[in-house]
């Protein structure tokens, strides 16, 4: 007898696999008549309730996976990753749940190890970072054989698949607002690595809400690193028409902006205001202490394990908005000096 | 989708679960008919390589484990685990291993956490971390059913395992040398969590070498966070007879503890010396950039992994001393004022 799977049931009948589990499950989500039909259709088919049960409860991994394409030595640099893992291993801790966690040098290592797990029933959902345009990494997510998964990013990038995410543009238009507010009208961006899907968003937003303000814009690339942060800085403060104001992606690199600003003798708030994104203790620890467009990453990475347990258990793709980041207002930032 | 155990296929094909076994890891003990009967059974039944792997006891997981006993929110304040995490990843890259991480409440939990992942072989080896005096996590690393394991932390504490380790001791004396030697006279110590116990040979270096120095040692206990961290040295500030230097026992509270120094109008390094445990991006960020006893920690965690890798296969147990923590002078220690 072949393997019958959900999925194979889910077609005959004609409904989502998230019906079929329920029905197999004996679970509240569908009506009676749906589920003696799915039933019937699932004996008909030669599907044992043994091998119901082994699939659907007893044989899980009672694992989720997570994978990071990236330098690992990048990855003691950005306290976000810890964070979010934290919040996730908080949720996974009340179900006696691991993370399996693997780094890999790029996406096509993480398709192939993505695989590697689905075939050998390694981990039971999977966390999706960094969602980049046209991401190879969506069929995985939404084929036949597909685990259940959350994507964390915008839906626009999550191809279907269910996404958790963060309003992005609404949080930097508010920052590039209250720096235009304060009477900045050059305002730097120092950009996380290009290829991620939510530089492009925030790029976007900066350079819609600049204009909209009529401030001037200008944006360096860099890639979350604290050396490729500095130099963006130092770009932007000794241009011929120097910036007044910087956003950064992330803490890191803010951090290293303050201290070229430290070391080039521009004094912050003074003659430059600096904002981070997601606060941290790296942001309350600086001197002055970092204005900083604040999100509970923790709770975030909780937030998107609950989804992804909801997926486990047969509930349909979806998106879920988390907490828009708010911009934490110290010391970093004031008015802009007047134009000499 | 239904996983197939060998129990099935050995019902189907009507001989011992052993015999299944020895055909699908392609090893002697069945007849080369037996074997093909097996694997066209198998394969008739949607049994894939990659999932005999991981059910049959000669092969491998390609997992090492890893678990943490502790509060999962307090992970994202510290820069050690990441950077740590790091490190192993470094090495498992390279050999398209996953690291399975739970964070659980105490360690009873630990323990039996560790004790599922063996009987489900899970994973090929463990690091274990923070030891502790008496640990009661050592039979489970040393008794006959032992997975492959590394103690992270002193070989006295390790009851024979395989240790990697620092001489903390020596780190320790160092910096006591170097603060007494710019005439400090009493030097105040903000130590992690008590019950580990690097914690107790960090006392005892530090008891030892200020008494040999004729310096007056305070210790204040703390437990690595920010806030512990802050009260500790408020505490040693604000004393009849205020310490002029203070030894910390990692990154964030001794940042904590600079946020008390400004807040108390107590100028760094004029007034006071402060020395950060495990050098980081939050030291250098830091203004005055923090004097720290500097360890590379993503080295430490890949040569964790290696001494793990040799342990799994098969070298015997062994202690390996990692590099000794320097002391890395910056802007936030200085000579002592003279006693008014």
């Amino acid at each position: 007898m072949a393997r019958i799977t959900i999925a194979d049931i889910a077609d005959r009948a004609g409904v989502s696999t998230g019906a079929v589990s329920y029905a197999l499950n004996d679970r509240p989500g569908v009506s009676a008549r749906t589920r003696e039909r799915i039933l019937a259709i699932a004996a008909e088919m030669g599907w044992r309730p043994s091998q119901a049960a082994r699939s659907l409860s007893g044989a899980r991994a009672e694992t989720i996976g997570l994978i990071l394409a990236r330098a690992p030595e990048t990855l003691g640099f950005e306290s976000f990753y810890m964070q979010f893992v934290a919040g996730i291993e908080q949720v996974l801790s009340e179900r006696s749940y691991g993370l399996l966690l693997q780094v890999v040098p790029d996406v096509d290592a993480e398709i192939a190890a993505h695989r590697r797990w689905r075939a050998a029933r390694r981990v039971d959902g999977v966390v999706v970072v960094d969602p980049r345009q046209d991401d190879p990494r969506l069929p995985l997510l939404t084929d036949a054989d597909a685990l259940p998964a959350v994507v964390v990013g915008d839906p626009s990038l999550a191809g279907g698949a269910t996404a958790v995410w963060t309003d992005d543009a609404a949080a930097l238009r508010e920052c590039v607002g209250y720096l235009a507010g304060l009477g900045h009208r050059r305002i730097g961006r120092v950009t996380g690595t290009e290829a991620f899907g939510h530089t492009h968003i925030r790029d976007l937003a900066f350079d819609d809400e600049t204009r909209r303000r009529g401030v001037e814009p200008r944006v360096e690339r860099a890639d979350f690193t604290p050396e490729a942060g500095a130099a963006a800085t130092r770009a932007l403060l000794t241009a011929d028409r120097p910036v007044s104001a910087v956003v950064f992606d992330n803490d890191v690199m803010a951090l290293a902006g303050l201290g070229v600003a430290h070391e080039l003798g521009v004094r912050v708030p003074q003659d430059l205001s600096l904002v981070a994104w997601d606060d941290s203790p790296l942001c309350e620890a600086a001197f002055p202490q970092l204005t900083a467009l604040s999100h509970d990453v923790t709770s975030y990475g909780a937030h998107v394990a609950r989804r992804l347990f909801e997926r486990i258990e047969g509930a349909p793709h979806g998106s879920f908005l988390d907490a828009t980041p708010v911009l934490r207002v110290r010391g970093s930032t004031g008015p802009a000096a007047a134009e000499s």
